[in-house]
């Protein structure tokens, strides 16, 4: 399906902030760079993003987007069964991950010195925590999960994911780490399961 | 207790370097600066340490070191209770942190590039990882816990303990982390003690 002109534009600009923010660094790579890899005019560009900080939170966003739509498409019959599918998703999240790293650590760095960007990269984390909170209360309605606290549950699940995350990204070769997710779901899950996983 | 006299100038360059690099940040700040600081000559600042890179590399060992004292002091008379215990930590790794946080992210953004200090950087997390997998054989010994895998198990509570103590960092006013932190290693530890906690 054809993008329509406007979208397509926008996107080839978020295309070409990824190879030169990668290839020069985010604070070393200008906008008149990105405009130039992108093929648009310095009007194309601040008619999309007011500045290379909302261009950076406009990547962001766009990556966190991919993240929910993939796990809506994980959804299972059960929600211990769509939790155990989750674990599979890993992989992919690690590898779209990699190449932003550097990136990624110099935006924080800019971020903790900045409130209101700050805000806008925490903001992840609460939306995950009421997503895993909603599935739990799900899941005790259907009745495969025991009455637990679903916002502790999530917490709880949320920072398991989180870590993963990082330690996979940091250390790639230093596990299996679909197996050690697939694991650590199976041992939260235990406590929390009318039969055990 | 007085140090000995090259343990002291070594505590007071690292205490310099902590407040140097806080202020200007760690790129910013030189060698020079942070002797100035520490009231010390250049040459008993490479007595030392090789470089800067060493030095912030002396910095995170010492900060490690901190948290093996502190969790060395936390064992209780059985695994499930030192576990537990260990989540009333949680606090004391963030006040430590969140003073050294601007520096950590530029720190791992150069290590991002040189791979001898990431691997120097993610050694941490194996460290931890082996000791937790330690306490879980000596909970399957002393009878506490169920017949676990050891380090599937080690690794989901490290897991967990790395996303609550990022989580807290980045966002501390977010939730109720020493809470947040109990309530995670409860809903862990249900699916793998004899008795639930």
């Amino acid at each position: 399906m054809a993008l329509p002109r406007s979208a397509e534009t926008r996107k080839r600009i978020m295309q070409a902030a990824i190879a030169r923010f990668s290839a020069l660094g985010y604070n070393a790579a200008s906008v008149d760079d990105v405009c130039a890899k992108a093929g648009v005019s310095k009007g194309a560009f601040y008619y999309h993003f007011e500045s290379k900080q909302a261009l950076f939170l406009g990547l962001l966003e766009d990556w966190l987007a991919g993240l929910d739509r993939a796990m809506q498409a994980a959804t299972k019959p059960t929600v211990p069964e769509t939790l155990m599918h989750l674990t599979t998703m890993l992989p992919m999240m690690m590898g779209s991950a990699q190449d932003r790293l550097g990136i990624w650590l110099e935006f924080w760095l800019q971020a903790s010195r900045d409130k209101a960007i700050w805000r806008a990269t925490i903001a992840p984390y609460r939306h995950y925590r009421d997503l895993f909170s909603q599935m739990i209360k799900q899941g005790i309605a259907e009745g495969t999960l025991k009455v637990v606290d679903p916002d502790a549950t999530a917490q709880a699940i949320l920072s398991m994911a989180v870590g993963l995350f990082l330690q996979s990204v940091l250390d790639p070769k230093g596990a299996d780490w679909q197996k050690t997710a697939k694991q650590s779901m199976q041992i939260v899950m235990a406590g929390m399961m009318k039969t055990r996983p």
